[in-house]
């Protein structure tokens, strides 16, 4: 009878809740809609609810080895503590971990979202076996963390990983962080939305226009919708998406010579439109020794063979959007 | 009586051995000229003898532990084999570790320039105590290494570390890298000289001109030179060198939220002329928590004071050109 654990995935929608086998076999999910609007202490109690019927109702499996929590923000891991998230308002300086562990009895584990879809990667994913990898996550804006040496990769304080905030464009659009042209001005949901709006607005996009008027949930996913079908102004706005996540990549493959990158994150779904401009970038900025994309890194579906030996290989997430349940159920275990 | 062994330093130009005790000490050194004109064996020979002289000399100061070599090229560490250095040729796939080891019939660890001088700033310099550093080298081009959770980081297969080819102008000058705009272009003793020639050439550089004409050993010291008492356009070059170098920092802190970054090598002499730049492109372009410049880190001259806790500090390198010799010297230690 293998051990299980509780792996909770708490973002600024969802609230998912899994008991998954030491294994890692899923065997119970849950999922809630994020109730922020009703304050910090009832969203834990729903957590904590749902993670109690959970480890209560499947303790015959086998041992319960605890729970992990993968949440956003500015996290004090070793604390326990949330120091700021902007998807969680009123949760600053939070004792997060203690007050779910206050209200179960059990041990808990706390980290960032972006770090347990690394952790869960490699352990079940596209990163599997692998020790140096990196995770990117392309949402509303760019995430990513790092295992180095087969762990997870903290750095000074924690905050390792901020891919989406490496300068592309010297002299590019301001970003919220203090900069210019950062990746995630560009190879974001949010950067594709503000796109295709300046576009509309340039008038040069006559099928973005209509969607944006009979859309009212105008998304980078709309965008994505009249790409694929070859509405020029859609395509451009994925091309610059993909070019300008190639020369990010290019960047970290140059610096850290690491096995594997993982994408993952919800505009991963746009991959066939981003990414054969991606890997032309990575192809062409990447230095040569070893550290180059390889040929049909698609083709192979996350399985290295022997052939991407010396290669880094990117790929996409194999997880999808569980990559973050796996990892953080994963924490106890480590 | 402390321990003592040998470092070498084996460059393009200098080959240098010295006899460091087990506390940091150098007991003696020796400097010759690297002699590559002679061929790889007479190198050899040349260096081993030296080795050989130091080891016999001063093992009455304790027990002799080893021989650690730094060299630059694309080495296999854990072979021990040199794969290709643009500055030794012949040397291609030679296995410099064992051919040392059977002249000396005593243990040696090779390991890449970079890393040992990240190794020897870790041990004896700015990085003192710190687990988790870069180090930058500003030489010709732009090397580097990094030391993750206090390990010299390998990455995948040694290539880890490739700072000068950061994309910094998507569509800027291009490297013999493939890539176009990548920081060495701009950073870097070569890119100095370059910008300056380029200068004299648009003819509104008299002042350069005259230096050229006159100086037959025309260098980025020159330039320098002709910054320091206020040249305009000396200075506009050591400038652009600021501010590119401060982005490629601005990425790496953003992404790997390191505790120090020590910038050596021989150009760093020039640090008056572009640090200023640098550190202001920092503060600007790294996010805000945690991971700015302080505001004065070059008062702290590699003292990490309590103010610094939660901030990357960026600083020169304390063992100037030794510290490749106190890294290698270190490696049989470590």
């Amino acid at each position: 009878m293998p051990d299980f654990s509780i792996g909770v995935d708490l973002g600024g929608t969802n609230l998912r809740i899994a008991a998954i086998t030491s294994e890692g076999k899923i065997i119970e999910k849950i999922a809630l809609p994020a109730r922020l609007e009703l304050g910090r202490d009832r969203v834990l109690d729903e957590m904590c609810g749902a993670i109690r019927s959970l480890s209560d109702k499947h303790r015959s499996v086998g041992k319960f080895l605890g729970t992990g929590v993968g949440m956003p923000g500015v996290l004090d891991i070793e604390a326990g503590i949330l120091r700021k998230a902007a998807n969680l308002p009123g949760w600053d300086d939070y004792p997060v971990r203690d007050e779910i562990e206050r209200r179960l009895g059990t041990r808990v584990f706390l980290n960032h979202d972006a770090k347990v879809a690394a952790l869960g990667e490699q352990w079940l994913g596209a990163g599997r076996g692998i020790d140096n990898m990196a995770m990117i996550t392309l949402g509303t804006g760019i995430g990513g963390a790092f295992i180095l040496n087969g762990k997870i990769h903290y750095g000074m304080n924690g905050m390792s990983g901020e891919f989406g905030h490496l300068t592309i464009e010297p002299e590019g659009d301001p970003c919220g962080c203090g900069n210019r042209g950062c990746a995630e001005r560009y190879a974001s949901a949010t950067a594709v939305v503000r796109m295709a709006r300046e576009a509309i607005a340039a008038g040069r996009a006559p099928a973005l226009a209509k969607a944006a008027e009979s859309d009212p949930e105008f998304s980078a996913h709309t965008v994505f919708n009249l790409a694929m079908p070859g509405d020029e102004e859609a395509r451009r706005i994925y091309r610059r998406f993909g070019q300008v996540l190639g020369i990010m990549l290019a960047d970290v493959v140059n610096v850290l010579n690491l096995e594997v990158f993982v994408i993952g994150g919800g505009v991963v779904k746009a991959w066939d439109a981003f990414a054969p401009v991606m890997f032309e970038e990575l192809r062409s900025r990447s230095i040569v020794y070893g550290a180059t994309a390889p040929a049909d890194p698609m083709g192979e579906g996350g399985k290295l063979g022997p052939h991407t030996k010396g290669k880094t290989v990117i790929t996409r997430a194999l997880l999808g959007g569980d990559g973050g349940l796996y990892g953080a159920a994963h924490l106890p275990a480590i």
